[in-house]
């Protein structure tokens, strides 16, 4: 027997329609491609969504058609992705970040037939173009006065594509689980693999993800959109704050310390959502300048894990609170988000509380997670044991684009990767990669935690830590560290310093120096080269 | 093409499956039928619903099976709610207020073929059994010690069901179209209709009334679930209590305000939902005792309007926030919540802030509402036009049970029977049934405005307005008021009262004493007896 409600009809334009409703005032800020501050209200994205809705119907645009798009976050690109799902089609994000072998990869494998492509990005594209057989059009989003010369044919100008067109569009029909949006994951192996969202996968993140346990945004919310849509789909926010009403702003390409600590105070920010190095970035220029954010009061911190010292610094400098967060693209991406729960007891000092903010958090409800064994045995949730992190529910990968194998075990878990704790209040921690995780005689060994905490160690500029052959324990650990300018490996000291954190049979058994940590396209460490080099080191150099 | 997500997996048992582990140890506080209050965890109500769910598996309850419940708000309404639809039947919610020949009508047109009923109405079912042909067994809620006697072999003890078996159950395969409840609305005129809820409507309903400017409730909240799970599905809360993790507080049939008093201040609760009588009783208690309420944070008012003078004493005596709520049983049921919007001029002060308030509020993303005059045509939202208020959306009704024909107009919009202005941030203030509406002269007169205007006279107790039939202008106003104890009729005073707030023809041409106001079986005015006496009044006494 089925339900009698109109469920069929979520879809994820209506987000828009329904901020240009209801929240038509509310602004959109942008810092710009072309320089300056471009303003607008939901009401008027809303039409100009409709007249790009209209211009991609010219050209031919048809329901499921894959449509790329490569751009900051700006008004544009927000445009752009609710005119692409209007018209049924798939909004490809491209990461420019990646290596132009993967973007050709990415592009023939989803056979996009158009891109929007921002001024940044126009080298990059056209580089590329001839190796792309089925792009037939590219859209070039800026002003006539800003269109580069001696472009093709079917090179558009955006804001000549919108002109004079009409303001609202006939959406095209979708039901909830039509596709809307395609986003390729970068692993450090393979090819990369197509995630590909449906409308009702995507409304139903963008509720968990707003709701009051993860992000809590609503309406009288000014919310700073730093991370990218082209990464993991903004965690969300690019459908979550048309959804709430809240206030958008956009960084653009200006995510340097200077506009950033600008934009947080000039729009009066009290939210903003960003990866460690932006915030990085934002905290040094602040101490530089003597800076403060007067108005903001939360700040999301995901994409890798934020290092205590980060929100130590937020809370104690710039009374600006830390919500760590964890997804990935798989989960659309939101997984996690640290908040303390209800049904907890309150941390009970600040010490306490920075100890909880590390972990990665609780989950919304619409994932369930687990931790697991490599013989699939369910582990304690006690806070202590490690094990494989598994996660399902309504907004997580099914399978992979172009698969016709599920990504699934058999009871329909995604096996994140992850290795990770779980407390009995729900809270997760993320404490190494299944695939850097060290196994030394039935005992796992995190290679993160020995990273960060030699990366705490005043000389070393960075650390990865890899689990080497051993004749008697299989693995044991190995830290290569790359040393901060013009300082040189003292091992003794790094050694004392990880054993004041780490059981003795826990500790590497040789730290050596490297000239340079590798990392791959998107900055994460590349241990593949690291392992190939020093894989046998310990068979090669018994103690 | 279609998304590749999980979201299949979408389903309601999953929200309690969520509670219990992620909120494991968070409290479900019952104030119970037999007496005493009940305190268990999320996780002991998920082990008993599995223990239910089994129970009703050796009932014979298959999918799409019809199965109700007559009960008050109680740990184990809410563990027949989650099995019920566990096991992929309909969870049908009978309102015990209700006539008995409409509750015979609606279980025989809904085929229940199992009643789980509270000992206060097992005399109730025991009269109606006879007239019940669908109707298998009937699961008293309640102990073996509480059991009456005498009872027929069908009718089974809820705890005796469920003492000793499995903690765990197989739950039925759903997905988020699939029926999961249904309840009646029962009009004033013909046959109550069925409303049957899917899955995954009353998902996204519990994610939008949670939402941040709706209810905005997390794990840290302590809410006190007054309004009944059997008249208009304790507005969500039954679901998006367990979705976020909050503590759960149930009145079960003690709405008497020293009871209400009493758990409010005892179970800490800072956010309580009601109808305005049962505030009114709590209001009157505090004020006899001396009584305050020192947690209370918000309330939310709905099922009727709440008067501006309730809000102000919220406000003003316990400094209690008021939010006005609005929805119906077609809507599952929220549609409205008043907050103020993050896009518009804060109130100026008290004076504005109150008359906002009085206002039923602004719609979540999920709810989409217009305004209409009688020819279909979209009416300015400027606060001052009124029209039918038409919505739409995904847990919005399509069909009523058992009927071919969609209850929508040609646009997908339910006319919700409402007369209603909008304002341009958004707020909706319902000004009138649409049967009650006067049609004078071409103009709209509004006559719930004049009946709450005119309660406002101390020596009113209740009042109605009708339109009477007139020769020139079609209707003209006639006000039909009920005194108070021992008071007579002044109509002189009434209707300077009325002048200070209504246009000279506004004003009802005539002001008559009845001896009581009709009221349907819940509790509404009752205008057809009064129509039918009144109707030709202004043609039998020309003024």
């Amino acid at each position: 027997m089925r339900g009698l409600m109109q469920s069929s009809s979520i879809n994820l334009v209506s987000l828009l329609e329904h901020a240009s409703r209801w929240h038509g005032n509310q602004e959109v800020v942008s810092n710009t491609v072309e320089g300056g501050m471009h303003r607008q209200t939901y009401r008027e994205t809303w039409q100009r969504t409709a007249q790009l809705g209209n211009a991609l119907a010219e050209l031919g645009v048809k329901k499921g058609d894959r449509i790329g798009t490569m751009a900051w976050n700006t008004y544009r690109h927000l445009e752009s992705w609710f005119a692409i799902m209007g018209r049924g089609a798939v909004a490809h994000t491209l990461n420019p970040r990646l290596f132009p072998e993967q973007l050709i990869y990415i592009v023939n494998h989803a056979e996009d037939q158009i891109i929007l492509v921002d001024l940044t990005f126009v080298p990059l594209i056209q580089a590329l173009a001839d190796k792309l057989p089925t792009l037939k059009h590219v859209i070039v989003m800026t002003g006539p006065e800003h269109m580069p010369d001696d472009l093709p044919d079917n090179w558009h100008c955006y804001e000549s594509l919108l002109e004079g067109r009409a303001q609202s569009c006939e959406w095209e029909q979708v039901d909830g689980d039509d596709a809307s949006s395609l986003c390729y994951t970068s692993g450090t192996t393979g090819n990369p693999k197509g995630v590909l969202y449906s409308h009702i996968s995507n409304v139903l993140h963008a509720y968990g993800a707003t709701s009051k346990d993860a992000m809590n945004v609503g309406s009288a919310d000014r919310v700073m959109m730093v991370v990218p849509m082209f990464h993991a789909n903004s965690w969300g926010l690019a459908f979550g704050l048309p959804m709430v009403g809240a206030r958008m702003v956009m960084p653009g390409p200006h995510m340097d310390g200077a506009s950033m600590a600008a934009m947080l105070n000039d729009e009066r920010c009290n939210f903003a959502a960003a990866v460690p190095t932006v915030w990085s970035m934002l905290l040094d220029h602040l101490r530089s300048t003597g800076g403060s954010l007067p108005d903001l009061k939360e700040v999301v911190i995901g994409g890798s894990a934020a290092p205590r010292s980060m929100i130590e610094a937020f809370d104690k400098e710039f009374d600006v609170a830390v919500l760590h967060a964890w997804g990935m693209t798989e989960m659309s991406p939101l997984g996690t988000v640290n908040r303390v729960s209800g049904s907890m007891p309150l941390p009970a000092g600040p010490d306490e509380a920075y100890d909880l903010s590390c972990k990665q958090g609780r989950v919304p409800f619409g994932v369930d997670m687990e931790i697991v064994d490599d013989d699939h045995n369910t582990l304690p949730h006690d806070g202590q044991t490690f094990g494989r992190l598994l996660v399902r529910g309504p907004w997580i990968v099914e399978r992979y684009y172009g698969e016709t194998e599920s990504a699934l075990d058999e009871n329909g878990w995604f096996d994140t990767g992850d290795i990770a704790t779980i407390d009995e209040y729900g809270f997760m921690n993320i404490t190494d990669r299944a695939k850097d995780v060290i196994k030394s005689g039935g005992e796992w060994i995190s290679s993160a935690d020995l990273e960060n905490a030699a990366i705490a160690h005043p000389d070393v500029a960075l650390a990865a830590c890899i689990g080497a052959t051993h004749p008697k324990w299989d693995e044991r650990p190995v830290l290569l560290v790359q040393m901060a300018e013009g300082k040189n490996l003292d091992a003794g000291s790094i050694l004392t310093l990880l054993a004041e954190q780490f059981a003795r049979w826990q500790l590497p058994d040789a730290i050596l120096p490297v000239d340079s940590i590798p990392l791959t396209a998107t900055g994460k460490i590349d241990k593949k080269p690291l392992r190939a080099e020093y894989q046998n080191y310990l068979l090669d150099n018994p103690s």
